[in-house]
């Protein structure tokens, strides 16, 4: 049996979970992990009012936590960059473990941090930064340890996903599905980082530090978010065969890193087009297995404070190193070379030879069309008349082809408007 | 860095792949892993000649590699119970750590070989014993380490998922499909253990055992095979919304534990439903977290390799007590207690209130029926001349509720011949 002595910084909703966990299921933990976790002290700008435990020593201090001599891991559940930075720093600098769950302070700092760990030797563990409740960062830092990670898609941002789930089930245009959002309280009121894909590239500028070896740097991350994504869209999506979600790819192809995050038309017979709700799930690629897929809760205080409490067990077990971050020959640029089929989605005039002309840009760059629809013209305002959408399926082309056949296109005089281009995902066999 | 001296026992397929991994990957070995393995010793009872390496150390005296006195780990992969069970017993007795890929040898001996492992305070590591290249064993043990486990639903045995897919893809029968996955590998000349359910159930004792805290025990384990489903039953649950997949259960209800496996019909709103060919996947459902789900290849050689390098890892540091197996006040009891829902088919005879009549059954036992289906007759043959297929779907009703319900209706004179029954998985919001 290990003793663990732990000082929480942060007492809200993740924070207020860990801290519950810890007092109510010591021995659920000593019997599952063999550790015993003693809460030597909670930092908490507002004081004692937000912890509900007579018996704990409570400081508004935070600082005071990262320097105490008597707490062997320091756990950062503040959020924000700065301070949170200034902390964990201190922490180390002390000799201190740390876990966090903050994925915009690895993202940005996560550089920093590792550094300074490996210089004084103590353990970072971040499970709970990623995925929440899913244990893939422990998946690939261990469980795939004998593998080389050729890629991986994951649907990392919850609310996203319920849009777009809730876009496509209940057929509603992306407002309302957000405005529901909100009111579960699975949108904050200013919903940007979610819904822009920031949330989603620090996510994945994470996971590839991990899977790929190379420094965190979530600006290496080519984003869009789920704004683009039209009821139309996923109606078209639906009829061939597809869902759309929001993924984030890492790749390598030799020794170059890729990651993205896009809303992608994935293929209904993978798993990732079934995860649906505020569900997230991670498909790891790898040599010798081929995939795996971790699916779970990607938010929420319980699942969170889970990913924490699992992380303090891997302290206590002193089970991982961390050094394959940033130390391998592999860089990361900020182009995908992946070759992906595409989905096209444009207005063509309603005029003969619009639809021949379409399809021989596609020829002229020995592009394969896969799939091509085109329904009666129905136009709901004077705009519409005279033109009709079309679909057009790519075969696979790289992200740089696909932007300048988008462009190309969208030149034509046969075609008004802006023309829309996505990923498509679909299985490996 | 650490160094871990190992010595296989075993160069057939698993064994080899763990070889070339060991021989070819010691870079990415170490750098993902921070480990430096050393192979020592190879057992192979064929000699030299199945070990492509020649300056491997080769002996044809099994008993040799466990008892070198150069080797901290040893690795059994030569299958089968008994010579496997004294090899590991004397490793242990050496003070060797184990790691192992034998879910047979778990399931009938794994109580003796982990109360040794505890006496000598060595490691055991078995993750590529269920579901091959997954790492379900390390998110049990490891990733929800804080949370209690109320049940697991997996889908265990590739060879069974691969028929029932093949059976519905294709619209074949179940002795077309089996000799297909003959033809392709995936079902051995003798296929009794994967069609009957038998390494199912001992792969579900094992993760009973790291779920709930209870002794190995396969005899525990309710459990019936494939054989049982007819091509008529996966389109009648296709009709319905279901898949149909050969599941295994563990639920914690109080402190009593009950195992089972068998076809299941799984709603198509699940991931479970849509893990197709010979791949395994398993639904973990925790407190405070809820649902996640494992997926990946559940055999071969290079993922089950994979697995037994990541317990290789492990083991180097040291990260794995594995004291809580059989140590907690659980007990498994061999009746399934939760309360599913159920599939029920049958002949009714095609004359007035036969229905009726049926249906007054359900009511008498106060059992709901959720779904009830009888097409227009078609008899095939004459003996289905005056009777009519019946599929009912109960409400949720517990094991010995349905086989109460199942066997009243068969003694019914409205219904000729047997009356089948399988339990419904669905989706827990």
């Amino acid at each position: 049996m290990e003793l663990l002595r732990v000082g929480i910084c942060g007492a809200g909703n993740v924070g207020g979970a860990v801290i519950k966990l810890i007092k109510e299921s010591s021995d659920l933990l000593l019997q599952q992990g063999g550790v015993s976790i003693e809460l030597i002290q909670v930092g908490a700008r507002k004081g004692r009012a937000v912890v509900p435990y007579e018996d704990l020593d409570v400081t508004t201090d935070l600082m005071e936590v990262a320097n105490n001599p008597n707490i062997d891991v320091f756990v950062e559940l503040i959020g924000g960059t700065e301070l949170a930075l200034e902390l964990i720093k201190t922490a180390i600098g002390n000799g201190k473990h740390v876990v966090t769950a903050n994925k915009a302070l690895l993202a940005i700092h996560g550089n920093t941090i590792f550094e300074l760990a490996r210089e004084k030797e103590v353990q970072v563990g971040f499970e709970a930064s990623v995925a929440g409740g899913t244990p893939v960062i422990k998946a690939l830092r261990e469980g795939l340890v004998a593998n080389k990670i050729e890629w991986f898609a994951g649907i990392l941002n919850g609310t996203s996903n319920y849009i777009l789930s809730e876009m496509s089930n209940e057929n509603t245009e992306f407002s309302v599905a957000l405005n529901k959002a909100q009111e579960l309280g699975l949108a904050e009121a200013d919903p940007t980082l979610d819904i822009d894909g920031t949330d989603a590239a620090q996510k994945a500028s994470i996971l590839a530090a991990l899977a790929f070896h190379i420094p965190f740097d979530s600006s290496k991350v080519d984003y869009g978010g789920i704004d683009a994504v039209d009821l139309e869209d996923l109606k078209y999506a639906e009829e061939l065969g597809y869902s759309i979600k929001h993924i984030a790819y890492g790749s390598l192809l030799g020794e170059e890193v890729s990651i993205s995050a896009y809303p992608t038309l994935v293929s209904h017979d993978t798993l990732l087009s079934q995860v649906g709700q505020e569900m997230n799930a991670v498909e790891i690629f790898a040599q010798g297995i081929g995939s795996t897929v971790y699916y779970g809760p990607g938010a929420g205080p319980e699942p969170t404070a889970s990913a924490v409490i699992a992380d303090l067990v891997d302290v206590a077990k002193g089970s991982w190193h961390g050094s394959s971050i940033g130390l391998s020959k592999n860089t990361a640029g900020s182009k995908n070379l992946k070759h992906m089929s595409r989905y096209l989605r444009m207005k063509a005039n309603n005029e003969p030879g619009a639809i021949a002309n379409i399809s021989s840009v596609f020829a002229k760059n020995n592009i394969s069309i896969e799939a091509l629809i085109q329904h009666e013209s129905k136009p709901k305002s004077n705009e519409e008349l005279g033109s009709v959408p079309v679909v057009i399926l790519s075969g696979p082309i790289t992200d740089n082809v696909a932007e300048e056949l988008r462009i190309s296109i969208e030149n034509m005089t046969e075609v008004s408007g802006r023309v829309k281009q996505f990923r498509i995902h679909t299985k490996i066999d």
